[in-house]
């Protein structure tokens, strides 16, 4: 039996929440600080969940005409450069090569994001109308030299994401698609992750270094603050000017086209960890999982093989949940069902001499830890049934949080109420920087993003008190 | 109709080999140079093989217990030093990060290989016996700012590859492991790649930089050069006293564990286009083709409503093949035919009025461009057939190459004869560092591998003369 301590968490999701998620990702196995600050090590169980996510969201824009591709990891110093905005954006966080040793031309820095690399190519690639429009998806490690404190999967200097870079003929198709993508990622948030998100666009002072309009998905996370969890931009003409990306039209006219990109990147994981864990540890969603489910065989002396035979059956029969059986002898089941518990895969399967002889087997849910009884002969299918009903409920309880925490504010009293409180904050904004800028210096709380689709409205900026017809989320975030 | 030149190759395979690969590799838009030199853009077309690859690889080890993982892309100066050979091997290619600016203890480089920052956190985790073996594996860009001139996918100064690190108890198992991967890359080419390749072991004078025992898979180019496809090490304990990594066996004995590596490149791409391409252009593997087949309708004006009706009938027919209808009005079907034969995808599915009123299509074969008419109803059945005998006659034509392009040579001057009719030659030899130099000298022949299962024998070294019992392949290399 196990001789080594457990290693269970040691503080509560309502107690100390920072303190709490630190735990669940480095005692659920998810990640660990690398040896240089700033950086991290995704460890195998949460880049299964990354990969799960690729698998799934490649199915979505496979069908959208998306390929994907790979580009250099270096960026020539010039290429910045010839985009003012974009380079003034990233430029404080680059890291350069040291160059004395090498035969380069001049200096290069890790990609913080692939526009410029990529573009420099489209450039060469597209000639005509023929060859728009053009999609290209990369799924790569980037490098942002931030200076602020490390929060794995939230915030490290490299992190892994997909960037989408497409090229259009005309500025409609480029924003009716870069709305398109966003979709898909709402999709990814709400279908398989289980975690609801408001869509809207970024506010002028919010928005991409570079983008004409940057759109937006958000999540509330149980502390309160807003995390975005992916972007997409309608980056205009300015890039294709910058890069000289030009083509000839149908008629044979020389023109600019239309971009977008879009991206999401770990901090999905980051935000899984938060919406869902609990006190006893990380919760896959159901859907997410590729191991989704355990099969625990209670073991005594005497019906020890019986009971690992039928193990061994269930995890044939349960091959498509990749369920598994955990049959160390050093551990006892309880250790085996705090270590899964603390892992989070959805479903526990107990199987005891009793059982056998009932031809029954113990289903546990993971999120509720509701027990149920199970026929041998329906374990299957009601294996496939309670992930369903898991990943309806994990997303109903946080899509109810997410609405009981978020409220409209009036005037300026309200919203500092609602803020104190811990809310997300619908409120009338003027979209300038400077009312951007001075809410900003009074309460450290940001812009989240504008709804779609409001109707004209007469308002007034709850900040500033002049004149508009849209409402911002406003709220604290990562 | 097209208005634009059909960019077709230029040069035949027979021809200037090196010339034919680089226009494939460009027309068949399977990558192209980057803006800075060394440096390579995967283009779609290549990526998504990469994809496939990672697909089936990634299915195999976990069937072995291998976890997929990410870690971090710096790595500091002083984790290189901590293995004297391993450092020697890597420290002329590093690329180091200009530290001025940065807030860092110490030197970073991007990683050439990730021995050194696995292992750093391999000694955090491993605690006992019961955390053996340990199987991480990742797929992850590395830089190696070689100085030798650029040939897409076999040498780049960064290139994408999967490199598995596994920790267990006993050499035993870290040599029995290193060779079951070694399988596994075997099975990988031969399967799925269509390309076949000899297994052994590397002679001392060519194994990995700090291991105690190098295997490799190695197959033989069309221009009768030889292309190192995968290689696992046995590690030894080096990198485990280095990084002090210790466990606590069952008896509560500190203990050193025993590791292994192993990895693949996107070079396996590079062997592919070299092995199967023709004078058309790139074959694609059709196991490893996601999209296996395309549908091109033979339009005219009266009948093209009802010919596109039933191509895209066949589109959904063949969905389990990612087939895809070419309907661009703006290419005549001549046009089409080249573009996809340039581009390798392994099925033409076409269909004019004619085919129409007898319910058949044409089905053509891209490697041999054999033609046969299918009745309507059988064309899914037919598809996967054509695919399988496509994939075993590829495999077949390589191996035939192999078998009729490998000699044995008892004598030097053999040996030299068989070299200038660029064989790979299998030859006595002593595996001593300053014989295999020599040889290299006066030939630029180095050794491939020492095949393995060799059963005692009484040899004279090709070079030197001297008693050995082993026989090893030569050959020119990538």
């Amino acid at each position: 039996m196990a001789e080594e301590k457990q290693q269970g968490l040691t503080e509560t999701k309502k107690g100390n929440f920072s303190e709490w998620y630190n735990q669940v990702v480095q005692k659920a196995e998810l990640a660990d600080y690398a040896p240089i600050r700033g950086f991290m090590v995704v460890r195998p169980n949460a880049y299964v969940l990354w990969e799960s996510i690729q698998e799934n969201f490649n199915k979505a824009i496979f069908k959208k005409g998306v390929r994907n591709a790979y580009f250099p990891l270096l960026i020539p110093k010039s290429f910045f450069e010839k985009e003012a905005e974009h380079a003034e954006g990233f430029e404080p966080e680059l890291a350069w090569i040291e160059s004395d040793s090498k035969d380069v031309e001049e200096k290069v820095a890790i990609r913080p994001t692939s526009e410029t690399i990529m573009y420099a190519s489209y450039s060469k690639w597209i000639r005509s109308w023929r060859d728009l429009p053009l999609r290209i998806n990369q799924w790569c490690n980037v490098l942002r030299w931030e200076v602020r404190q490390t929060k794995l999967f939230l915030r490290t200097r490299e992190f892994l994401w997909q960037e989408g870079h497409c090229v259009y003929e005309t500025e409609e198709q480029a924003e009716k698609e870069a709305l398109m993508f966003l979709d898909e990622y709402k999709n990814l948030c709400q279908d398989l992750l289980a975690v609801p998100v408001l869509l809207g666009q970024k506010t002028e002072s919010e928005k991409f270094a570079g983008a004409k309009k940057t759109f937006t998905i958000e999540a509330l996370m149980p502390d309160g603050k807003a995390l975005q969890m992916g972007t997409s931009h309608n980056l205009g003409q300015g890039f294709a000017k910058a890069f000289e990306i030009e083509y000839l039209d149908e008629k044979g006219n020389k023109k600019l086209p239309w971009q977008n990109s879009w991206g999401f990147s770990t901090r999905l994981i980051g935000s899984i960890i938060m919406v869902h864990g609990d006190d006893k540890g990380f919760v896959t969603p159901p859907r997410l999982a590729k191991i989704k489910a355990v099969i625990i065989p209670i073991l005594f002396d005497k019906t020890k093989e019986q009971v690992l035979k039928k193990a061994k059956e269930f995890e044939k029969k349960l091959d498509f949940l990749n369920a598994f059986v955990d049959d160390r002898d050093s551990y006892s089941a309880g250790w085996k069902f705090n270590e899964w518990e603390l892992k989070g895969i959805p479903l526990r399967i107990e199987i005891g001499p009793k059982d056998l002889n009932k031809k029954q087997i113990v289903l546990v849910r993971r999120d509720t830890g509701k027990k149920e009884f199970v026929k041998e002969s329906k374990i299957a299918e009601k294996a496939k049934q309670v992930i369903e009903e898991m990943h309806k409920d994990m997303f109903k309880k946080a899509e109810k949080f997410l609405k009981e925490n978020s409220v409209e504010a009036k005037t300026w009293p309200d919203f500092k109420k609602a803020l104190a409180e811990k809310k997300l904050i619908l409120a009338p904004f003027c979209n300038t920087t400077e009312c951007e800028e001075e809410i900003k210096e009074e309460t450290t709380v940001t812009s989240r993003c504008i709804p779609f689709g409001q109707k004209n409205q007469k308002l007034k900026c709850i900040k500033c008190g002049k004149e508009t017809t849209i409402k911002a989320w406003f709220g604290k975030s990562y």
